[in-house]
């Protein structure tokens, strides 16, 4: 499916936290042209997407004459975008995506959908490692949460290779991304009494059979999610560094080494910042070379999760896998490389 | 070991979080006589020593001076405190008991070490419901580590009843005391890069063989360890409520109902100030009905740990087996209902 | 105003922060008898009414059942506990105390609000050191909130002394209260945009000219606010000394010595902890002598205020003041007796 | 002052926070070329200069072993950096500086330094707005610190235009940068009790006889300081409209409108991470629009300073200055232009 420019067209409904990202890296794919972007009130992200040329489109009850009256002509109402559109990205705010999804439907758009919908909203669950064969041609996708695409990426390593037996993971969550002010804890831990959590179940919809186990909870943090990790292996590596060279082998895997002093998200988001890509984005799940253990079979280590950019490049290749414009390696080499992520 | 009073005379070294706390419960113990605290410069918390009529001492390279001149005159020096005393508690900073050891050992005087410090400084390590009997009459013990101290009190609980196959548990570690104002970070996650971490080793120097493995890491808050404990058990228990029965019929444990709203650790401190004990404290492991979860054999819970107040109660306990004064159970229904605690 | 048995008859409408604070407060004034707390659910909070036998009433739309099934069984509702009752606190959320105004109005009770509703609420704002006597015998009255409290404490000890030319505050506020861990921000700071703020004629409510100028924002800490002060006085202070003075020898005033070594809010409330007064409250104004400085005429200083508990006694005050029960002297002495702070 | 090639010679000493911010920025200008930057140990900001093409030098004790085990093989040492460079910028740690003025002296080389360093340490202290062409052909010169630069532009704007009567900020410090983990506090307000603090006297190495009051706090933020500001001007201005035209107008000031929604510092950092200009910096001083109100002569402004980057063009202006390339105004448009500041 590829329109009469060679180029897919590509509507974002929603320009927040993964809107505003997923634009910025649909502009720069070779094989797609971003259409325009919505926003229901002005602020300076909706400035910021007229500053880099991204037509903006009213959504939801948005005012036409209150983005005029900040400076920021709308180019035209959502129906207008989506009539443009081969496929929409929606990162509309949680559950707004599954009222979005009738709208869709009804105008035979194809359609991504975020995490935060449950998996009812689309045909399949998507990862771009995990299960991108199994999505191709499917006219609706959602992009499994970030926590869940840590995962299911993890998983893509250690199930083909190894095999697993048993997996448990702490999810150690952030509370809020960093501008979101409005959200607490300040001072506290947070138990998510729901035990498993709902974290487990969802890597399922990308891996149908995995015995994986999660727990989560919430400290007052804004930059990363950290996942404890101890997998049970059914065939055991043949040491550690085995196992972190598979991990550093495979696309969107990023490993510090002891010497790089990265102690902890702090210092992994200040990489991110030192390297430039995107709004200070790790799109890579982070392992760090001390932070694995092998004994025998089980496997333990942490892996840190940037919520904000992670879901990022799965979009982007869900987009492919919708659109059927090709495999999944190619698909990730072809974003990653656009997006300036290590090969 | 009893005075001529009938009551064993008890010195306390150091006089922060640890010392303060024990101090007071010493003072409100039937059998127990508190000689005398120790403080190496004036502070509030000295002046509080005076406010509650507990004989001040000089530790360290303390002034004499320094303190007069802050209006609270010393009753003497380290030395003439323990000549007085049957046994001392050393609650000096972590690897200063190491010093003291030595120095106690000299005067052939009883002694109560913390878990910062080594193992080997003491004949044995301690946990009142793990390990009592074992440990009395040894003229030295370690109260192990908060963290330590509420894994061995959840084991007592649990590997008696139903024996433990596998125990894992992440501990989501507070970053500082709510008075360490120099501790950080502020905002982020730091893994503790020991894999497994240090607790285990340290929960079988009171349960030798459990089959126990830890992960830490740092979270930026002040308030409460948190334990995500995963255990796999030998006997399957009929159902979570019976778990639940068990630990809420042992001493030291405080369970939360749904109905309460303790939603995390922020609240459980507030329930605390509520109930006002110590100082605000929560000396208990605290549990919450809703964060556990049996599946056949494997018992998910969380638990809340004071990192302040855990190890108080277990101070009092450690003194009356160093010195034969009662059984374990004995002793822990006389600490806890001296302090206050719930039967 | 005195019931047959001597002691006014109080209910306490609202057993949240502030309420289960004067609760306790008016348990402990020999001439008050405290008839009754209301909750709308079951809580922690709840179980502690009971548990210190403080008779629980439904308010708003609870459910008795709710409660029954908590094993908390209510005394009956609030119009039964106001039937009971001389004069009610409202300590309900902000903006019901105007609502229950209405039904307070209608049953002929006397009332004391709390700062969070508008002045018109009541008959006058309340300040005890600031204006008992001009509250003497209003039916209703208005506590103000707790930096208002605190400012007009200040204002006690600068006005009658010295005179003030000019005052400017900037008040630096903790984001939320420990236990509210739905507000942020985690990481960040929140100017409020109205210039000056609403403290400064909120203060005018007590002292109708006082010159002064606040300005305000938010910080990410749950413990105190802190005052940054300026104020310019009329006649000149000798020395910063003589002001020191003036501030100690005034009730509802702590001060910190430089040994005290009590650097910010986090060692204030650890020592709030260590002396034990009600929830760990600090219910003074705290100020540093290091935290004072006098340039001629310009004093500069520091203040912190605890939000939690500072107009506890003020609402005790007030209930005299409305009742007519004593002057003013008389009944801050007679509170700060009872509730333990020192002379 | 300019090389064979045209250009004059950086050298970078430190590759820290300050230290990797203006390298990218000398490597950025016209008429300057980075001719390496130094680092003692090897680390993952390390790794991003040899990624960037930066020769990397051993400073300090430094271990070139150490640094070829980490495949980042240097240079050479500082030595040999200094005698290939025209001009060094110390952005060593606080107080190393001073001793690495000796080394500068003995080779007779121009250096920058920070304002971690006594004014002291160089001919001059500078602040491009205030004292540019006072500065020109110093051979030594100090950048004022973060807070004081932010306080130094703004009386730029204001001093000419209006006059300054009396100027009072209080400044809400930041804790510590994203990454300086191991500083707090996590939870509480620390007053700074030096009254007036010391940024007062900074001020006035650029501005000697501006009357300035300035009072300081640290809170538990890793993002920006703000400063509330007052200033009593000389000549009333129209109204507040013309004097946030004059902060608009002024290189180095960036205004936030309301509609824009940048309500705290964790959405202009937000707004930062939008521009991608930098390491996500904001190398201006950040007004609100709503953050300015005047009364007669009174202006109220709060303002944001980004503690990280805010020098960042005032070294390069530095350094132009230092080596006499151009006059001040025609230094700060190449300045913003190459970093890509807006006009």
């Amino acid at each position: 499916m590829v329109s009469a420019h060679g180029k897919v067209r590509v509507a974002v409904n929603g320009f927040g936290t993964i809107g505003k990202r997923v634009a910025d890296a649909v502009a720069k794919q070779p094989d797609m042209v971003l259409v325009g972007v919505t926003k229901t009130r002005p602020s300076f992200e909706a400035r910021r997407a007229k500053e880099k040329g991204y037509p903006l489109y009213l959504a939801g009850n948005g005012s036409r004459e209150e983005f005029e009256s900040a400076g920021l002509p709308v180019a035209g109402t959502l129906a207008e975008l989506l009539a443009k559109s081969d496929i929409v990205v929606d990162a509309a705010p949680d559950k707004v995506g599954r009222e979005n999804a009738k709208l869709y439907k009804d105008l035979g758009l194809r359609a991504i959908f975020q995490g935060g919908e449950k998996a009812e909203v689309a045909e399949a669950s998507f990862n771009a490692l995990g299960n991108f064969d199994a999505c191709r041609g499917k006219r609706t996708l959602r992009v499994v949460s970030c926590n869940t695409t840590g995962i299911a990426r993890a998983a893509s390593v250690l199930v083909p290779r190894y095999g697993v037996d048993h997996w448990e993971v702490t999810l150690v969550r952030r509370a809020s991304d960093p501008a979101e002010t409005k959200k607490g804890p300040i001072n506290g831990i947070l138990p998510t009494f729901q035990l498993p959590s709902h974290h487990g179940p969802d890597v399922r919809t990308i891996f149908p059979d995995l015995p994986i186990a999660t727990t989560a909870l919430v400290v007052p943090t804004t930059l990363m999610h950290v996942h404890v990790n101890h997998v049970r292996l059914r065939r055991p590596p043949t040491d550690a560094k085995e196992v972190l060279s598979a991990f550093r082998a495979t696309p969107r895997f990023h490993l510090f080494a002891p010497w790089e002093h990265a102690d902890g998200t702090p210092q992994v988001m200040e990489y991110a910042r030192d390297r430039g890509i995107g709004f200070n984005d790790m799109m890579e799940n982070v392992l760090w070379e001390e932070g694995l253990r092998l004994e025998g079979s089980d496997a333990y280590f942490f892996q840190a999760i940037h919520q904000e950019s992670i879901v990022v490049p799965e979009n982007i290749d869900a987009i492919r896998a919708a659109c059927e414009l090709s495999d999944g390696p190619t698909s990730i080499r072809t974003t990653d490389r656009a997006l300036g992520l290590s090969a």
